[in-house]
């Protein structure tokens, strides 16, 4: 398989230009480190999640006649919102197969960015896409293991450099591994001496599991629905995200729920930010294995803002 | 009285380049509104409010004498902070004076922040600041009624300015006017068809009955504590902030307490931030006032983020 690389990541960030915002990279003061924990926030990405820069991507690379067949994606929430989004910006018409376990709010949303929402059983939504994208002639949109949804995440590494100027190591959310290859691809070829480390919740661990063992590994669904973080649940890491991931990452770690807990609140009440519970884990990181992550800067993707108001109020009070 | 100038509004940018972040400026998607409301999101700078500006500016103006005899304020919140972590920055020491009301959590942020807390009865928190900088030979900071600390919170409009180009109508909580006044002289020198809105909740409404009346009013402590807005509840606007207002502004309305709530859950979970009642107003102001507010596009400025996470739960689930 070909790895993404830089000058893709690089073309990627001209297209995306006028549908993504450049999210800021905010301060949090951490007594546990000597210097402030950087925190990139893209929970205040356009549709909540650094997703939009992904689909926007693979949006932009559609040629003409494709545009004009229109393309098809499956997603529980971030991922088919962005998409939505981003076809919705250029015109292009949007099918996103949802499971039916999904909360209605997510499907509405999802609605009111301009797609038409399929619902189908969770195990059924991947073939149900692929089947309308075959025989509708449609382009699927796979919400990571796809090399312009790649190059559309790896914008974020991008900007960190540019905001930040040095940077120690960077730590980041992994479910399917599309923001993790995307950061490694541009951190590793503009600064080689940038620590990546990814990170899943415990009740997730299929990628630190096959980042131990060499292989990539696959947990069940009954597994991963466990964590509070249901951005991250996704079984494996794709086959492409796989490759990007053994190649370049320096780490993978794992959180406890209870830390991602007490992230989303470190997150609140700090840095003022409303952050959904995968959007915490790589802070929960920072706050619970920050003598393992290497030297700083120390940046934490807050990758994403979509929750529930009356769950994250719970969450808040403990 | 002379009004500050854009002129000492564009100095105080540069002084306080170091201590203060240039705040983002995020969209929120307004179905009422044609295009969509801009939230200045100050609750993302330093010390988590806009105060951290004319406390800045406030120190940096002072000359080598007056930083060796250190300075005092008084506060029940956001100033105070503000300027402990100011005046540490620079190598300044601070008095703060506290109400005896004042949560402990607020106590212990402002001590933490490298300031002496003293804490006295609410009605007597401003006389002892002006005691104790009078005995100690200190300079007082006050939180709103002076030229630095306008002039400080003015850079607000010049980073509206720079990242909207085009700004139809900003809308401003009050409290006791500082903010209001920087804004409107930024604003109104560099564009003068801006529209300039002061915000405040009906409950501590002194500075709307004032400026229907064309005199300064000033209610009592029993009447504007209702308020959730614990940042506004000051019993009237500054006689300084005053003059500038009624030179200067367009327009104050007032919003409930329930429009507030509302407001600070759109917040939450349309636009992704943590904002105190107080830093609320604005964008409430919006959602009930739209037709009264004049052309667009509209800037709701969300003033602070400093709020318990325990209340901040218990209003987002209503």
């Amino acid at each position: 398989m070909t790895l993404t690389t830089v000058d893709e990541v690089e073309a990627a960030a001209a297209r995306i230009r006028s549908t993504c915002v450049r999210t800021p990279l905010l301060e949090l003061p951490d007594p546990a480190l000597d210097a402030p924990l950087w925190i990139k926030a893209e929970s205040l990405q356009r549709t909540g999640s650094f997703k939009l820069r992904g689909a926007a991507n693979a949006v932009a690379v559609l040629d003409e006649d494709a545009r004009r067949r229109g393309i098809v994606t499956y997603s529980a929430g971030n991922h088919g919102r962005a998409l939505a989004h981003a076809a919705r910006a250029a015109g292009v018409a949007v099918t996103v197969v949802m499971p039916d376990t999904a909360p209605p709010a997510k499907i509405r949303a999802t609605e009111a960015s301009g797609a038409v929402v399929m619902v189908r059983r969770p195990d059924d939504i991947m073939t149900h896409a692929s089947l309308l994208a075959d025989r509708e002639d449609r382009t699927l949109v796979p919400p990571f293991d796809d090399p312009h949804v790649i190059a559309g995440q790896g914008t974020v590494g991008l900007e960190i450099l540019d905001q930040l100027g040095e940077v120690g190591t960077v730590v980041v959310p992994v479910g399917g591994g599309g923001l993790l290859a995307g950061l490694a691809v541009s951190l590793k070829s503009l600064r080689p001496e940038t620590r990546v480390i990814g990170v899943e919740p415990e009740l997730a661990g299929d990628l630190a599991e096959g980042f131990a063992l060499g292989r990539r590994a696959t947990w069940s669904r009954e597994l991963t629905t466990r964590t509070l973080a249901d951005g991250l649940r996704a079984a494996a890491v794709g086959e492409l995200t796989w490759e990007h991931i053994t190649a370049l990452v320096d780490d993978v770690l794992t959180v406890s729920e209870d830390a991602i807990v007490r992230a989303m609140r470190t997150l609140a009440y700090e840095a003022r930010l409303v952050v959904e519970p995968s959007g915490a884990v790589a802070t929960a990181a920072v706050q619970h294995h920050h003598r393992s992550l290497g030297r700083g800067p120390v940046v934490a993707i807050a990758s994403g803002g979509n929750v529930d108001l009356e769950a994250f109020a719970s969450l808040l009070r403990g």
